[in-house]
């Protein structure tokens, strides 16, 4: 393990080889929450100037960075990783443009700590607000892209969190430089640079894992696998998916042209992409329709594996077996199955999906509306291609995350995930036992926040 | 364990005695949260009716459902149950009349299923809307009062959620009878009753609480005991809190007689209540106003802890040692101990608080303000008693319970805590791939909603 925190923190480790205590780990897990709780109630323009001062240093530190990328670049040759990883894994001036830019925009934001969600004047000088808070202190797992350090990092800071992020082991010197980038923002302003850490080695994020009393989140970015074993190992809510198993319902009256074109932008967009089609649904009406939209998945080399009625009408298809669905298959390839009705299509989703994304073609608005009300999942669509679920295309900005959980925050999660409330209330010296019956009453009365979100 | 479900549901088991199969309980889940979906696509509309009804059932069954309460008080007493513990499972025809009419209540309220809480005009014809929706399927596990069966199974389905309901062993016959109520007044305008079920019984607790994939939230109502146990064995989230550590801090300059008035509602006004003080925080230049506090306090039976500073100015008090600082008595005990200024109050918070209620009673604003910004807790108040955190007296309505996690909900939880969101996409043939450089661009433009939260 090798912990990124200032010299004179108890949690330094020198030695990336070193074991990670569970006592080095505790007192870098408790620097970072205390350094956070600094970060989080200093004022929003500070955060707003350590945000700009980030995307300054990332034009500054660009020939540092490049070179540290390089390093890692070589490696990752030099082991024969996958020349998509090693994609994956570049930064580049025009990358590190973007990222600073991204920052930028971040920066102007209006500071959301603080911001009042609900307003209520309980009695005359007895004042409730509740008002957005940080959560606290985020543990991010990522895996190759190196440019994760500052999408998360720097949303993180604009809600002022504390973060700990660890990265794949191929981008270690990437990460590394980029983590100095964060922390170095972050002191200039004089502000502790513990709130930002960066960590390296699985020990240290089994470690972590089991620091339930000091971690409040982890938002894992990458495979299935990743999210499943860590959820399977911590008790620390974790904001995140699984498994993208989505569908299009294609239903009776459903335009062929626009049935081609979202069956076509959901399976072959970017297949392994969690919010791609698995599954077509097919009403029965639409099967005459079938051939053509087979013909234009065929012709972009999409496998279809389809259903007795439906391979029917599709002479190149494989047969579907019970295995199909609900099978993300992040790849070329496509289940079929007839339904009777938007109910049955519904019954499916709702048996073999993954509540992340569901769509129906469909040209009678009742219909539609039915399956907006009934799909029990984080994004419901009429006539829109499931790849439309992600965060900047909801306009969120940047995007932490896709939650398919319904605790805290689900579907796209944008800057909002990442923070909780508080309630506050200004008296005048009011006790609880003042009220009640011959006693003062409660006025209750709701205003209106200056800011409503 | 005994289950409460329809005769045709396979998950009745009819013998109380007969030890829970997974299946078995696996059955029931899956029954609540089918009914629950369509309890909660249900229009708003008949939500309400079913909350009329059974506001209705509650007044004509009231002598049925005393006589159900006399079984359960008649084995209390012959079981030497504590007064008090007999006290709170009484049911009483003005009780009675009190649950009925709080229902009545909630069933005037608007329906907060399908509320749209952001929408954003992505492009002509693409209309995003974020809407509240149930969470899901709930299980409630409450100790002694069966008031609870009705409070909380109210606001289940006013936010069209399943619920399974866990009573105390001492109130099942009273709960039995309250559950009929809930899941008669479902059936009788037409909904499942199934989307209410009871459940008895340890082994029926532990083998639910397995069920991650089936249940989607636990409330606890109980002793901190209770929590932590819960907390300890499943991997479903639990809203409530282990511990109501709080603390009232007395400034420099607070006005003594405020001080007196806040620190007796806060640690007499109920002992045991989560809300109430466990420590008492006072500035050093406050002490010679302390020894009038301390009479207050002592005159209403509250037994002092003081350390050294504090205990020279209360001659009665007891020595303070390291292990008062953080224990929640839930008795008329109260720890104090002195501190230099807010900061040091915060940090003695921060180290032994229970993020539950924080407290500062202070004739100058700005340290008023320094405290509501840095205590990082779910209510933190000035110049107002700890005890008004509660969900009643914040205006919520009814109350769910407290929750110190920082995740979902925070703070006292009225009927918003047992809703999430899904995000509806309505579009006209869309495809993401149609957006990009060189191609259409995302408008984005925030609209407002017509219901503001």
């Amino acid at each position: 393990m090798s912990v990124t925190t200032s010299p004179e923190s108890p949690a330094v480790a020198s030695s990336s080889t070193a074991s990670p205590s569970t006592d080095s780990l505790t007192d870098l897990a408790r620097a970072v929450r205390d350094a956070q709780r600094r970060l989080g109630t200093a004022p929003g323009e500070l955060r707003g100037a350590v945000l700009r001062r980030l995307a300054s240093l990332l034009a500054e530190r660009e020939a540092e960075l490049l070179a540290a990328n390089r390093l890692d670049l070589d490696a990752a040759r030099a082991a024969d990783l996958a020349a998509p990883l090693v994609g994956r894994l570049e930064l580049s001036p025009a990358k590190l443009a973007t990222l600073s830019e991204g920052v930028e925009q971040l920066a102007a934001e209006a500071d959301p700590v603080g911001r009042a969600v609900r307003r209520t004047e309980i009695d005359d000088g007895l004042m409730l607000r509740q008002v957005q808070s940080p959560l606290g202190v985020l543990l991010i797992i990522f895996e190759s892209r190196p440019d994760a350090v500052i999408q998360i990092g720097s949303l993180a800071l604009r809600s002022g969190n504390g973060v700990i992020l660890k990265g794949g082991s191929e981008a270690t010197e990437s990460n590394r430089a980029l983590v100095e980038c964060l922390r170095d923002a972050l002191a200039a302003e004089g502000l502790p640079a513990d709130a930002v850490a960066g960590i390296e080695g699985r020990e240290a994020v089994s470690g972590l894992l089991e620091l339930d009393a000091l971690i409040d989140l982890v938002i894992p970015r990458g495979s299935g696998e990743l999210v499943r074993s860590i959820q399977a190992s911590t008790r620390i809510p974790v904001l995140g998916h699984a498994d993208g198993v989505c569908h299009l319902y294609l239903d009776a009256d459903a335009d062929p042209e626009m049935a081609i074109h979202l069956a076509v932008d959901g399976k072959c967009g970017y297949p392994s992409a969690c919010n791609a089609i698995e599954t077509l649904l097919v009403h029965r009406d639409f099967l005459p329709h079938l051939p053509a939209v087979g013909r234009a998945l065929a012709d972009r080399g999409v496998e279809l594996r389809a259903d007795a009625e439906a391979a029917a009408r599709l002479p190149d298809a494989l047969p579907a077996t019970g295995e199909d669905w609900g099978t993300e298959y992040g790849a070329l390839t496509l289940a079929i199955r007839t339904v009777g009705d938007v109910d049955e299509a519904v019954a499916h989703i709702h048996r073999y999906g993954s509540a992340h994304t569901e769509a129906i073609v469909t040209g009678t608005p009742e219909s539609g509306e039915r399956f907006l009300r009934r799909v029990d999942a984080a994004s419901v669509f009429v006539n829109a291609s499931t790849r439309f679920a992600d965060g900047y295309r909801y306009g969120l900005g940047a995007e932490v995350g896709i939650s398919t959980s319904r605790i805290h925050a689900r579907g796209p999660v944008g800057v909002e995930g990442l923070l909780t409330t508080r309630w506050l209330l200004e008296g005048s010296g009011q006790a609880a036992d003042d009220y009640g019956p011959g006693k003062k009453s409660f006025k209750h009365r709701r205003l209106p926040v200056t800011d409503p979100r």
